[in-house]
């Protein structure tokens, strides 16, 4: 990759700034947890995996910065730590996911001393970000051969190297059969009111040389009448047992438009996006955010000043129209309840 | 109403300036056919009717500055206003309707002298403009009883008094049900890639004080999955003879979802938008526009320099996602190849 979304260096954080492409390749350096929560709820960071990879980062900059006597003083203010980063974004759960891991790996690891366990912190933070690479590197390998030669792939949202520690899930599957060989085009919806698809996953993608075409969200349904779309790939911020996933806003009505026209509907996500403590969609929490996002973009006002506004920021797809989920242990397809819980179990 | 859209007045043609709402209320002045044609093209002035309203005044312009001795150099001339007029926009058939019956009528008065008939031309405009606002109100009269007490109505683009000489068709049917005290609610799809939704509908409902929410294009299936949308209304810019309809891009994908989820869904245009020269949607020309529309928003770039754009400007809905076709004669139903015949031969 020509670009790193999140690093851990010199005992900071560094983060592509992805509110500022494809205008700037800014890297901001985060010095302590509090940034890089601010980060993950102000977008600076997003995407499932790559929120995830932050929250361990994040974990262990608050956890180096502790100041404790005891082991119980230590602990108390690393669940703190913890609480802040939880409330950064409910619905990826990739985050709850890696919170849990890094506590899991403190308390194993409670018997030695402070700084024996900020070390390990550190190591494990780092450890879930060169995993995640590996993660989509997999995904890729399991997903690629479901994208036939030649064919054009809609894709929402980003669910790329830029949502991931690299490579991505949507668009590792897209870059794996683009390094097989297969002729392949990209179409993008832009993905409002964020536009991570304009600025995102257009960006990435011509990084990389695979063909891309951009389109406002809208026209998706049009070209698939059309004849000129052959599947749809896209990540995921959290599936159910039953195989619901919610996903970037727009991805149910893709799913949906995709059903209609008999074209393959895939989600890539890494099993740390399986929630099978929840039986269906709807008990995933969905993030409303700021009407901001959707009456100004770039800063710039295209609505009545004052005019009401919904934002959800995700929506969830029922498993009737998901073709199929692309993880990094294999490919379930329904049913899912089974399917799922057979990767999770190995 | 509290604007104009379109109006002729002390021989010039006075727009509102639709690319500056909501941000600027300006009415631009237009002294000759070629400032009308290029409005047209500007999209200063859109919407199907409201296009064969500006159509009908360019011409009448356009024939008062004719310099011409002879009836034969007269008709040549104004042919060639008419070619202008018919080259602005491909897709609405009220631009080629309105171009027709003033050709129509001039070819009626032939025996008249010149300046005669420069004068009926220039009443007829005017009449067309009159007649417009006559017919949204039969919309809204046809229209308004199908809109249930309390619904929550989507709609899409803007079909409303800006896109019509005022009152609107698909927004002349929320507004008979709300005048009827109908405690109605709606929802604007922003409507991408120009925001006719959030710049304009937004602005018109909120000045006449009808309570709208805008939203992104992508919310609008999560919105109706949550049971949030109860009926849609749309315009349309031209209905084949078997009732497919085109509208602007994002219509059709808001169709499937609307039928995915049992929700009615309403086309509301004047009889002009028919095109029963054509057998289907296939036939319809669809208008591409310049990529600059999606790559950038209010002149602030949104993707990377130099990616690919795909950019229609419609798209067709075929004739069995539409409940119903409301227009000024009645309100047409499947079978639509021979409702919409009725309805045209009164």
């Amino acid at each position: 990759m020509s670009f790193r979304t999140i690093e851990w260096r010199d005992n900071t954080v560094i983060m592509i700034d992805q509110t500022r492409l494809p205008a700037e390749e800014v890297y901001n350096v985060y010095t302590d947890f509090q940034g890089v929560a601010e980060a993950i709820r102000g977008m600076i960071i997003r995407g499932a995996p790559a929120i995830g990879v932050a929250a361990a980062m994040g974990i262990a900059l608050g956890a180096r910065d502790i100041i404790a006597d005891t082991h119980e003083s230590f602990f108390r203010q690393l669940e703190n730590v913890c609480d802040v980063m939880a409330r950064t974004r409910p619905t990826a759960v990739n985050l709850f996911w890696a919170i849990a891991r890094m506590k899991r790996v403190a308390e194993a690891h409670r018997d030695q001393d402070l700084n024996a366990i900020r070390a390990i912190l550190k190591d494990e933070a780092i450890h879930v970000e060169e995993e995640d690479r590996e993660i989509c590197r997999a995904i890729g390998k399991n997903g690629g051969p479901l994208i036939p030669e030649g064919a054009t792939i809609l894709t929402h949202c980003n669910a790329g190297a830029l949502a991931t520690a690299g490579y991505g899930t949507a668009l590792g599957v897209i870059r794996a059969a683009h390094e097989a060989g297969k002729k392949i085009r990209v179409i993008a919806d832009e993905t409002r009111p964020w536009l991570q698809g304009a600025r995102l996953t257009a960006w990435e993608l011509m990084k990389d040389d695979i063909p891309v075409t951009l389109i406002s969200d809208n026209m998706a349904g049009w070209l698939m009448q059309k004849g000129e779309i052959d599947c749809c790939v896209v990540g995921a911020d959290r599936i159910a047992a039953n195989g619901d996933t919610a996903n970037k806003i727009g991805t149910y009505s893709v799913a949906v438009l995709a059903k209609e026209h008999g074209i393959p509907f895939y989600v890539a996500a890494p099993v740390s996006t399986l929630d099978l403590s929840l039986d269906s969609g709807a008990q995933i929490p969905i993030e409303e955010r700021g009407s901001a996002e959707v009456t100004h973009i770039q800063g710039v006002g295209i609505a009545p000043e004052g005019v009401k506004v919904r934002n959800p920021a995700f929506d969830v797809t029922p498993a009737r129209y998901v073709t199929a989920i692309i993880t990094e242990r294999g490919v379930a397809r329904e049913d899912y309840l089974r399917s799922l819980r057979a990767l999770v179990q190995g």
